[in-house]
């Protein structure tokens, strides 16, 4: 009889709603939608329901073959079959051998908080030995997903806002570029200008920046106050969910949803979004203030980008990671005369810097000669070209697997932080306490020597480099913006006459369980042709760089629609506008701030959207929260572990719109996924009377 | 061939070893046994025999049926009768229906880290999709698992330290009751004393301790200088492992811990053992500081406890968690006279006080009339006598599942935390940004006002008391001792001598992975009947108290060898010390550390030991890992998710003992537990030529 009742379910839809039970639907993907806001009770059915939806969900998984045969970029497929032929693995091998995955662990229902446990819920076991429910289990760990994304992007602020101060200290020899967002800053967050030196502005800067990082008592997170819409602020605080500060709001999430401790999934949701706010406000504005302080905003460049950039002869070394100071001092050393000389006197070009995920794009716009080759996930396919002497890994986003490719082609792999070690891989860097970021030159000149070394080593290896090499103009920012056009009053314009119908950020890592690079490319071309503006930073950039979405050429604007073209092309701008690397989605934020400012509009009520389309790691969770807290819709293409859980979907995808403005929407298609945010994005014009 | 050579092994148990591949063997109860400290390779049956071992292991779980059985309580098994008889869910029940547990969660080998998961390590896919092993993933998820036991343990920490300085400052009207270790403490930190009043030094000791706890620049981590052995901060400077701040390391562990950032995972168990210490000494000790400051140490006790001490016809209010100072008010108020006047105008004979877990503990030796009752897992059960009217719960070790059980019997539960809310519950206390901390003495008021209410409403509810009431000697500490023995020397003399073979530490939660409250029990016998000391505190000195160890009558000493006896009676101590909350292990630290400078010896010298039996929440692994960080050895019955890592089983249960002096053992046999604790603590005595 239920058997029965689900297939009729299937078979209809979207447009079949239950009658006698939740108002939860899961699409023919498995997708859960939320039919109607109205509160319904929990089915006894439920458990079996959800189970069924995420194996209907698993099975949209593609395969290698799959992915092989759909991914977008030509290198991409080059490389695959190449390590196929040689027989190494790559993460689209082992997510194949990791099918089918755990059903509770896919839909947040299996709890590993404490030792009494495993738990699962199921129809015989509804409870956890504590007695938490499907409810608290897929709450708290998503909370502890946020929570970890939060800290990881709370490190990279630290590490670079510390940099700040010691560099202001003199404690570390290197140069301060970026004088007029420290002072511009300093001005936001009330610190005296003037009469006082940049460096004692600058620490006051980062010792604010510092304290939003890491209070215990209940004060004023500075950054929020500074810098936060009022709007917002004020939904923030009626909601209960201001926080105290960063390293706070992580340590009382593990808190609260250990074993036992907080049993409301309510609470543990609010929880959620103070996390939310931390990762926004410290991981990622305070990282990008302390950046762009300390390294300068940087200015519109163009990059060669994708692997046929690899140059053979020549002394190649891969910057990966993502903290960017270390990185400028080993840019500049190598392109020094002096070891360029060094280079060429070994037998070698010259020294060519290449990078990795943000790394590559935190330099590519700062310093020309930086050429971005590929997101995390293809990092191994680049290793496989054999073409690369030495790889900088600093954190975040270095696949453990990436050792035995450098195994395979002798690359020697220097890590440059303690919170990655790498085995196998040679530590030039930095230790647990900094006690020697004084000697951060002589680092980089070690590292760069080991390049050399390592050139000379490797020169027998065989090399493999698809030509598959593409120009992007990259190094977008509100400022720039404001250079060439005087302000955003020619975009606000632009945006209200339909010229342009919506502005969204496309971001997100990449995720084996949609057809790699696929999603985002499919999605950015129903925006464009709809005459929405890209903005785009970090790992999902890359395909849309690689496959010339980020020029200004014929290939870019024959994906535009016409009133977009007509806006872009006079001025020279590309459809889709590289803004940096991850933490620049505050460079999105400060366009939809500032273009909302225009109109004295609030930004939950402008055509905005937030799209990570392939988005996998715990600080992708985080990033799209960011924008809902900020009254911005965000869609995807990969579910997030809450199947088992009829409240919390409800929580993500319906509850907020009527609290933040903002609701996360799901569709395992990304042209259904591009046409509903195309959609929405029209609602909201229609809302504005635009 | 290999089924047949696993039936070989399993049938030798102990005495046969592999020789053809690892040194790790499991015994006959699928525990992980390191037979030799020698490095060896990853076979490749390795993952068919942990699975293997896993099973085993979980074969050796009891089922309700054998709980009932085997128990020591009669309280517990009459009232888990009654509970089965009402049809009430208990935690035994729930556990059964969690059976069979995962293999992979208990092997400790499923990685939910990133949305590309979950991934889980098989023969088959030896890697998760980021190339992340066996040894990784089960190094992240105890490095997490640790890191969040330190946020647990470090929010109950920041609430005291917080308060006592809130205290001190006159934002919190609640008295200062420890000036004594106020001071002590003061001189300890370098803090002067002299001609300052005690709230300017109360300040300056709750920012140090601040600091320490939230600190994110490099800098002196001021309770492990101040109090920590010289010897062991060598060792742990020596072992890079000296932490930053409990905050900062928290924050790094779920930084490095999550996908494709840190990918050694030695790098991991480094990041471990910090988290150890920061539980240690912000957690734990600055917990214990704040508290002994803010209420005093207080003295020793004749506590009345079980759950035949509950008395119809009062206004009972339970105390529930780990947070004292509102505690102390709720007590306060509840025994002063105008509102004992106000029961008795409503029909009670009085307002009675029980506690539940460490929030009894604290209370009951430092205020009269607290009357403990059970640890977290029976709790349930003490709701099921229908005898209380108001529950206030505030943090950690209170299960969901007690709602359903308060609903029954009308029991008013209030929450006072913002970390913890009931769905069901009133909440009468603080916010998330205590902002009402000057209410304290009306929230207190509030809270025996609503007791009373909720008598007069549930004068019809049927009470169900099983006749088991006891009285037990609590509130022991060092300063007790130097006060009745003028000093350590007589206990250090009696250790030296044999009089005492040895002094454990004996703690820790509960766990249905063994029969409950036995393991306690049966390891306490062995080692008492073997003349060592038992010091106890937290959940698993409820056994001890119930079934009469912690007396100065021929019940207790009945089960104590002759020499230890005859070192107690003649000063009316009883075999077993109760020391209080599970935060109090800090003054099982203070003896250990004391009676080890008595003879000028470190602490991995000494017959100490640390054993939790029956642990099971997150804080449970850091407790252990916080007395092997000081080189005392821990025991236990039941095994951490480490199976899956021959490597971290190795560093768990050998490694240490050439860098910390001291390492992990685990038996499921709690008899066998008990004797190997005796064997070692002879070796040691052995090693002092004692």
């Amino acid at each position: 009889m239920k058997e029965t009742h689900n297939d009729h379910h299937e078979h209809h839809g979207h447009d079949h709603e239950h009658q006698h039970r939740s108002k939860i639907q899961f699409d023919r993907n498995g997708i859960p939608k939320v039919l109607s806001p109205k509160e319904s009770v929990h089915s006894e059915d439920y458990p079996d329901d959800y189970s069924k939806a995420v194996n209907t969900y698993r099975k949209t998984f593609p395969n290698k073959q799959r992915v092989l045969a759909e991914t977008p970029d030509p290198g991409v497929k080059e490389m695959m079959e190449r390590m196929a032929y040689l027989n190494i693995d790559t993460a689209f091998d082992r997510f194949d051998a990791q099918q089918p995955q755990c059903i509770f662990g896919l839909g947040g229902t299996c709890c590993k908080n404490c030792n009494m446990g495993p738990c699962r819920i199921t129809k015989k076991s509804p409870r956890g030995v504590c007695g938490a429910d499907a409810d608290l289990i897929v709450a708290r760990n998503l909370l502890r997903s946020a929570a970890a994304g939060a800290a990881q992007h709370g490190m990279h602020a630290r590490e670079v806002i510390l940099m700040l101060k010691w560099a202001a200290q003199g404690k570390m020899d290197i140069a301060i570029d970026g004088e007029h967002k420290i002072r511009t800053m300093a001005k936001a967050f009330g610190i005296q200008t003037a009469h006082r030196q940049l460096k004692h502005i600058t620490i006051d800067l980062a010792d604010r920046l510092l304290k939003d990082l890491s209070q215990t008592e209940p004060d004023d997170y500075a950054t929020i106050s500074a810098c936060a819409p009022k709007e917002r602020q004020q939904i923030w605080k009626e909601m209960d969910i201001l926080p105290i500060s960063a390293y706070h709001e992580v340590f009382e999430a593990y808190h609260k949803s250990g074993c036992a401790i907080d049993s409301d999934w309510e609470s543990i949701m609010r929880q959620f979004l103070r996390c939310g706010l931390v990762f926004t406000f410290s991981g990622v504005l305070g990282a990008a203030i302390a950046t762009d302080a300390l390294l300068g905003i940087g200015d519109r460049a163009t990059a060669k980008t994708n692997i046929g950039a690899l140059k053979e002869g020549y002394v190649n070394i891969a910057v990966h990671g993502h903290l960017p100071v270390l990185v400028r001092e080993i840019v500049k050393t190598g392109y020094s005369e002096k070891y360029q000389k060094l280079a060429r006197e070994k037998g070698a070009k010259g020294i060519q810097f290449y990078g990795i995920c943000c790394s590559s794009l935190a330099a590519m716009y700062r310093y020309s000669g930086v050429i971005p080759l590929s997101n995390a996930i293809s990092a191994e396919l680049v290793l496989g070209t054999g073409a690369l002497d030495l790889w900088v890994a600093d954190v975040q986003e270095i696949y453990p697997a990436i050792m035995d490719v450098a195994r395979c082609y002798q690359t020697t792999v220097v890590t440059t932080s303690d919170s990655n070690r790498l085995p196998g891989a040679e530590h030039i860097g930095y230790d647990h306490h900094h006690s020697n970021i004084d000697e951060t030159g002589q680092i980089a000149e070690r590292i760069v020597e080991r390049a050399i070394e390592s050139f000379e080593k490797r020169r027998h290896i065989p090399v493999f480099i698809p030509p598959y090499e593409i120009e992007a103009e990259v190094g977008f920012s509100v400022e720039y913006i404001q250079k060439i056009h005087g302000g955003l009053e020619k975009m606000a314009e632009a945006l209200r006459s339909g010229e342009i119908l919506g502005i969204v950020n496309l971001v997100g890592c990449n995720n084996p369980k949609v057809v790699y690079e696929k999603a985002i490319v499919d999605v950015a071309e129903v925006l464009l042709k709809h005459n929405v503006l890209i903005i785009t930073n970090g790992c999902a950039s890359f395909p849309l760089m690689k496959l010339g979405f980020c020029q200004t050429t014929e290939l870019a604007y024959g994906r535009v629609g016409a009133s977009l073209r007509a806006f872009l092309e006079p001025d020279n701008l590309p459809p889709v506008w590289h803004v940096g690397e991850c933490i620049d989605n505050a460079r999105s934020s400060a366009f939809f701030a500032g273009i909302a400012g225009e109109f004295d509009r609030a930004i939950h009520e402008m055509p905005y959207a937030f799209t990570s389309p392939e988005w996998s790691n715990e600080k992708g969770l985080d990033a799209s929260l960011g924008f809902r807290l900020m009254g911005v819709n965000t869609y995807h293409c990969v579910e997030a572990p809450i199947h088992g859980s009829e409240k919390v979907i409800r929580f993500l995808k319906e509850d907020t719109r009527s609290t933040l403005g903002a609701v996360m929407v799901v569709d395992a298609d990304p042209v259904a996924l591009g046409e509903k945010m195309v959609a929405d994005l029209q609602s909201k014009r229609k809302a504005l009377g635009w």
